[in-house]
């Protein structure tokens, strides 16, 4: 019987400032990968999104990202070595590890954000780097990898765990990428398709892309956004069409 | 014998400035309280004071500040909870320990810096926040505590362990606390009289006021600055003049 | 014939984060006080912001804040001199009057946000720095003074000209003081009746205490909020109110 | 009779840390770029740099950079609009006017500063989102700009004067651009041999590339670095050459 776990990037308020309805989210993935003061969060949402993630059942990840609250880590940073990723990693997963044990949580995994996402599943030195932080950090972490990319070989090298990600929302190209957001197409909200889309990448193995081509990947995650107008219905479509189908919906650390 | 140990607040470096000679510090001093980001250090920073400490020997402490890189943590800001200081005490704890697994060390205590440490050496609300923060993450912690001051009541009250401290270069008022740095006299300047103030201390259990009066204290530490010209010098000569008293120079926590 | 200014803190956006409803707000008030990038804002904000403004024929002023965007400026920050203050509101002015010229504006007035105005309007030492600051950058720029308060002293020993600013939805103290947001009935809430609230303030010329004492004070414009959830309905409450009962609503300055 | 002028980067402190030797440079220097707390530089480091200029007789430029301070502007920052880099550019000359106006100067000029500085010096869209910024804000201040790059290019189809640059320390390749500073031998460390270097440049209106190859470029800037431990060394060398072989040194925009 198909299992899946449904994730989505929480905790990106800032200080004064709301994004996202994270108590209604909350409700519904089964993974929740937290933002850990560097392009999003600070201290105080991080240990209240924990807290709501506690009384929820919900597992918690870091979501280290560039240091740029202002571009809210969705912008490119060249210049950094590769330790210098790897101390940058390392200092957000632990800080996200302290409020969780404060919070009576672990940690369970690592997912990196935006722009350091999505250059790391292109570039095998980042990615590499940002293993090798969570290695350091600790070996039982599992990170979240775009399925098929440069994560997913990373985690393999480094010995760590992983879960496979795609994305209910987003349109993929041949080569099995996420096509840019800048591109026409690029992200999907069509509510219903969307959730039907999620229950044909779980039963049939792999993604579809945008000309039509069938490209076969592991998937053990569905990516649900969290920030956008319609995150709650569009994570509770996808979740109640899968349940509907008769795939069950857990966390992936705990397969 | 008597025993004592030598701290000093470094890794105060941030991106492209430096502050300090760390290098030459973790020579001498015995435990290292390192930025965490907030008030100075950054990920890279706090990554390679620890694999100098790692070299040296020298135990490391979380020195978590206010968030305020402007202000050096120096300025008091007024407006947070409890829970809130706990959240961002906690945050910055964990970055370290996160750091030092890396770095194959474990962290061994938590220094509150600046304008943080003053006032949670004279209020109990916030040094409470405090212990209760660096309790939760881990009981195994240590606070350092200014000796006499609610710090080292809030460490007794949370049943942590905690090592009190002196300042071998300032001034005490006659209520045992620091005479304010505005005022004149506050921070001693002579490297060779602050090296016998030091072994005074240690010897006689007690400080001794600006007025002379004498206030017996718990001694485990003694601070020495490692941002100023003549930081270097003065830790050299304190740790000297100990010695050649036959005064143990050691870790608080190996105690 | 009365005649007022609405007044509104807009602009308090950053980044990817949304605060308020600055559109709706900017068709109903006729002065929009900008934040600067301090304690919220970036340039980008800034310049839409400006360029909402100068469509819809609304002055602009500058809000300088602390250097606190995790606390959006409402907590004290203490440690900084006169010069220290003066330095980074002329800083923040500047900013703003390059972008208001880049959008064919001017910058018309200079009111000090959350906890730097709140200080300033008791504290004297920080009225006088900030209308300092005003005077160095620009003579012609007008202070919004808490109508009583210390700014409005500091304005006029500075020689600047300025607005005394009354609030339609805070409560006062018998002192014509605004009653602190930690205690209960600080905020006004009853749209309806902050209308006449306000419409009573222009004509009777005083506030009204908490207890029923009338204060009498010059009042040139009314402050609504822009950053709560029925921020627009109010505001265009207290609007349809004033106009309704023949005063005039336009900027201060254009007095 | 020869006539250049030596500028530099100053300003580039930040609250407690120190960057060079402001004082010293700017008593040899006749132009200095002032950081503008985006990549360096805060409020009051502006504001004293900006003192000590008008003391010493020195113009003084904006010398605006990414929001990085943690890379001190020197990391790629990609994902931002051409309005958006307007509206950055903008509000820091603005920021520096407006402390330039209280310490009784103007600002004269325009560098732009590290990473935005190399890459607006070979991308025109950027340099011209620059030069943008600097006409929309006061079309009377001046563009530093690379001798022979798209700075040079977009001052002009801007409309607004500009000083070509060229570096005493920094090797050129055949096609006239600085080679990376991660290549070897890019800076240059012997005084002496840079000080005649830059006299040759003058007196030969052209640089000579790494491979010997001789690159006409006119020359009205020689910039010395301020924040290298033989910056001052080096810029009073420079200026002595330059003096002895009887080329007059005084700011670009007295020409």
């Amino acid at each position: 019987m198909a299992r899946i776990d449904l994730n989505s990037d929480l905790g990106e308020s800032f200080g004064a400032w709301t994004m996202g309805n994270d108590e209604a989210m909350l409700s519904i993935v089964t993974s929740a990968n937290v933002a850990c003061g560097f392009h999003a969060g600070d201290p105080v949402v991080m240990a209240s999104t924990l807290a709501l993630a506690q009384q929820k059942g919900v597992a918690v990840g870091a979501h280290p990202g560039f240091l740029d609250l202002w571009g809210f880590g969705r912008r490119v940073i060249r210049g950094d070595s590769p330790s210098d990723i790897e101390a940058m990693v390392a200092y957000q997963i632990g800080a996200l590890q302290a409020l969780a044990v404060r919070a009576g949580l672990r940690v369970t995994h690592v997912k990196a954000h935006g722009a350091l996402g999505n250059l790391s599943a292109e570039e095998e030195e980042l990615a590499l780097a940002i293993a090798r932080a969570v290695r350091a950090v600790d070996r039982d972490l599992m990170l979240v990898a775009m399925a098929g990319s440069q994560q997913e070989r990373a985690a393999e090298a480094m010995g760590l765990a992983y879960a496979r990600e795609v994305f209910a929302d987003r349109a993929y190209d041949d080569a099995g990428r996420l096509v840019s957001r800048k591109l026409p197409g690029a992200v999907l909200h069509d509510t219903e398709a969307c959730a039907i889309r999620a229950l044909r990448m779980v039963e049939d193995g792999a993604v579809t892309s945008q000309s039509g081509k069938r490209i076969p990947v592991g998937i053990d995650t569905i990516c649900v956004h969290g920030d956008t107008p319609d995150a709650v219905a569009m994570a509770r479509a996808v979740r109640a069409t899968l349940e509907a189908a008769g795939v069950t919906v857990a966390p992936f650390h705990l397969k």
